[in-house]
């Protein structure tokens, strides 16, 4: 049913940057600019604080050639946010968008960013104000409900694996362990990127520790020192969110919508390498924590993701504003999963709202602490192909 | 004048792997298949301890295929080893080499590396031992005598750009403190590579503090609080030898050669976002090491830079067979800056052993906390082109 709804339209970004979330913003304004029913193109800066502080930017007037250079600019160009509005708050948006006439609303982000999207949507509804929400998904977490995967997570995906993959050919040459941490609460999609990185057969990481994973210290402590005894090193990749199953570490700091603070700070990787050294006397014992760089390193773009992002952002607009419904764009896989093809539905806001999901628990082989390579069946297309890493044949010379 | 001496030659790789490190041993592979001088190609693995373990592989039977893809993946594919040979085990070293009929070796490493190749090759001269030593010079960290910059820097400035870039954009997205930790225990070079990521009048690193400056916690404080109270947020990019100026922190592991052990670890950029935390009271405080990312990352690498180390490998061994000398590979910069040029002397072992240089005093702009332009002048041609980085002109909405 096409939408008679006329009005001006705010977007805004929030929660964690990805490499493309610039990509699902320019979207929504390539898309918006097209259709006579949105007036004006605004942008809220650092989202829900932005329409709150009446902090709004007039995107119709930006150059295409600026947005196209902001959309291959990692982080969010509008700036972000970690903010679940009140009610008090949502009472004050309502104000603040009938002033300026805002009659479409597009929210980029997570799972929090679409419960942000449904609390003001529904308050829209209750106040009986014409309006339609649709959230753009975003997430390098790869966690949100409905899809098949999440703009963003390619990308983080594509540095983890050459991350991970310069970091094994590192460790095979001055051998040791090393212990790698990579971000992501409770999913595993991101520390299971780090198996993509191998091509040979002892290629590492050798031992994976996504966060669903069950996780006992001693445990992993044997893992590592029989990987070690038998390879003479051993690369060992772990989710940050395991740091919550240890009761040796308090972690503290929480932000607005309860999550814990685990990234920027690298006290979790020296953890496990000080337990490492104490009880195996392993001599040359590293770890590294991939922080930041995940989401936002400049120049690694997996071009599928930066593609669907982009998509994501403009067939939000299409939905609000030519079929007149509310919700969120999810990605459907298509086919028997040996062509890579997807298709873009709609999915009401409630669907990917709050939850989230974890891998399928057949993904982990909890045994061998490690990845199934159905994950590299589901994550390669995502990610784009990856360098061949060359080993030498290494013919011995005879000791005389 | 022309070289009679024939025989075997070897090949090592020693210290820190870079991404380009493989580019010298390919290149002295290839040109010394060209010299009839030069029967057999060994490539001795992990250094001077596959020396002295007779670990030995056959170069000259791996396929051009197998080589041109070990040029391109990062750190070294023969392994790599930290190691100062003893006395003793030079005398073991020429044993092996005279039963191999080993006449020529090749070194490639940074400093420590030059140094071990310069005991051997005395040990050699002593010993009447016909024999030709070259090194090869490779580090991340810039810091070779002789040379205007050396193989190994390029690519991971451009990492180091290309990281600090994005996320000066997270920065910028989610407003707070950021500290990111950088390799380099004396030579700023890397730490001053952050400087590269800036492309607007704002952008970060706001504050960079290499190890060749003078620094005071409290100074340091103070700095970071102005910044943050003129911009909502501060990106501060220190090199981890840093660390070894605050009298608070102990330092402990030690290689063989005297270094301390500052990387693989997060406790550096954890020390100063907790003292930001508890003396400024910032709220969002975040640290990152960029870790051992910086020198293996796959799939970021300098175009000039891989193309030096190829040649660096190459004149190593024209050098040693054509030339008959021993000695190092020192790149030369011509011209007057402007136009990107250089080419490539041979240069006396003892001057690029043992000991390492730093930045330019006036590269440092101490009074600022920053780098000078000129730092900028010197690397980008080393670093390639980096992306622009795209923003909003954002013009703003009159509030209602």
């Amino acid at each position: 049913m096409a939408n008679k709804l006329r009005g001006n339209a705010v977007v805004g970004q929030s929660g964690g940057p990805t490499a493309v979330i610039n990509q699902s913003l320019v979207g929504v304004v390539f898309e918006a600019s097209k259709h006579p029913q949105i007036e004006n193109i605004y942008g809220a800066r650092h989202g829900v604080k932005g329409i709150l502080g009446e902090d709004f930017v007039d995107l119709k007037r930006e150059s295409i050639g600026d947005l196209e250079a902001v959309a291959n600019t990692p982080a969010s160009a509008l700036g972000s946010v970690r903010q679940k509005p009140t009610t008090e708050e949502c009472a004050r948006i309502f104000e603040i968008f009938r002033k300026h006439d805002v009659r479409y609303f597009f929210y980029i982000g997570g799972n929090d960013s679409a419960e942000a999207a449904s609390i003001i949507n529904d308050l829209a509804k209750d106040a009986e104000y014409e309006f339609r929400t649709f959230h753009v998904p975003k997430t390098i977490d790869n966690d949100l409900l409905v899809s098949d995967h999440t703009p963003g997570f390619g990308s983080a995906a594509r540095f983890i694996a050459l991350a991970t993959m310069g970091d094994d050919c590192d460790n095979r040459s001055l051998p040791g362990i090393k212990v790698n941490i990579l971000m992501g609460r409770k999913a595993g999609f991101l520390t299971a990127a780090t198996m993509l990185a191998r091509q040979h057969d002892d290629d590492g990481p050798h031992l994976v520790y996504p966060p669903e994973c069950t996780f006992s210290l001693d445990k992993f402590l044997g893992s590592v020192a029989a990987v070690y005894q038998k390879l003479g090193r051993c690369l060992v990749c772990v989710g940050e969110g395991v740091a919550e199953k240890i009761p040796e570490i308090k972690l503290q700091e929480k932000d607005s919508h309860g999550n814990v603070q685990l990234s920027g700070s690298g006290f979790f990787g020296d953890f496990l390498a000080n337990q490492i050294k104490a009880k195996l006397g392993a001599k040359r014992v590293r770890a590294d924590t991939y922080g930041y760089l995940q989401r936002s390193f400049a120049g690694c773009v997996s071009e599928v993701d930066a593609f669907e992002a982009r998509r994501v952002g403009e067939f939000a607009v299409r939905w609000a504003v030519a079929e007149n419904v509310d919700g969120s764009v999810a990605i459907r896989r298509l086919g028997d999963g040996k062509d890579y093809a997807v298709d873009f539905v709609s999915t009401p806001l409630e669907t990917v709202a709050r939850n989230t999901k974890s891998m399928p628990a057949d993904w982990l082989v909890s045994e061998q602490s490690d990845i199934s390579e159905k994950f590299r069946t589901y994550a390669l297309p995502l990610v784009g192909e990856l360098p061949r890493q060359g080993r030498l044949a290494a013919y011995p010379i005879k000791k005389k």
